[in-house]
């Protein structure tokens, strides 16, 4: 049986679970700076020094959130190590279907994202980091499908890699809007196509 | 000479911009939710009930932000009308180059979009109905260019239109967060031909 001690530390992970749901809501739904610690609070109903207890500041709850989406994502980072050449870009597509089925986890990240743009937000520093580190993730796959000659030898692909990832926001943001208009797996799936071929060398 | 009433009238008009100027301004560096109309108060020097004198409500202010925005591409929208078939869309080139000068109205724009995805957001509607027409307008420049031949004639050109509008977005997030790194413009310059190569006919 577990003793009280390991009942009281699965409670209390459990309690903390609980807690970066509710923000993670509330920053979806309204942003971190017009989110106060009192809302969370009774999202779960504790106190204001009751959620103190479990987190000293809503910085704090901001970046655990952030790190509960990241792993979100880590059974498809841990992808993309596979495949050849361009194959190794197709990942995206699977990305981005997913996306589509967490309407929740995307919004949170449209809303941060935006957010973060303005001087002294608590997430610019993860924003600015995530953005490098991802595109040179696939400014790598590039290169590879570069060297297998399937792209063009001139192309900026550090350039190609920011589009492609803006792609991705910029359709978020359409999508959650408008999502009966907008289909966002499928114009992302025509995009990549389309922008492949157009980096594709003249004799292919 | 001017009367007292015009004289009354060109002050008021003048107070009327400045605040417009200050909430674009805290609006895009805390977001809409977060702004107060007392710190907007505060920034130009008024109390709540002389603010509240000169606009009802916050929605209100916000309404007026966004049409100062519009106002500001109107000479752009105007060119819309020139040059025929791919020409007609490379008008965006410029668009971009006129954004990569005009940080503060590009982050009021990215903060705004972001919050709106958001249930309820006051300027939900307008990004909506803004991101409708846009689209339109350059899905039917593609159109004329695929007319023209220029483009393939299977091509899907509203989701091309809602690419080109993603990555435009997408780019601003990127450059926002760290200039030094993306230069929007020219990566939105090689965007642009590479993903019009890759609409183009294969016999061209």
């Amino acid at each position: 049986m577990p003793s009280d001690n390991a009942r009281g530390y699965a409670k209390g992970r459990a309690r903390r679970r609980e807690i970066l749901l509710a923000a993670l809501r509330a920053f979806a739904e309204q942003g971190f700076r017009a989110t106060s610690m009192r809302e969370i609070a009774e999202m779960v109903g504790l106190s204001q020094a009751g959620l103190l207890h479990h987190f000293s500041s809503k910085e704090e709850l901001l970046e655990e959130v952030l790190r509960l989406r990241d792993e979100e994502q880590t059974a498809f980072n841990e992808r993309l190590g596979e495949g050849r050449g361009l194959d190794a870009i197709r990942y995206l597509l699977d990305l981005v279907d997913l996306n589509a089925r967490q309407v929740g986890l995307v919004r949170l990240y449209t809303v941060l994202a935006g957010e973060s743009v303005s001087p002294g937000h608590p997430a610019r520093q993860y924003f600015l980091d995530r953005y490098a580190t991802v595109r040179e993730r696939v400014a790598q796959r590039l290169r590879s499908a570069r060297d297998e000659g399937e792209l063009r030898a001139d192309a900026d692909l550090d350039g190609a890699s920011a589009v492609i990832m803006a792609v991705m926001d910029g359709l978020q943001i359409q999508w959650l809007l408008d999502p009966e208009t907008v289909d966002m797996p499928q114009v992302f799936r025509e995009f990549l196509e389309t922008y492949l071929r157009g980096l594709a060398p003249d004799d292919r």
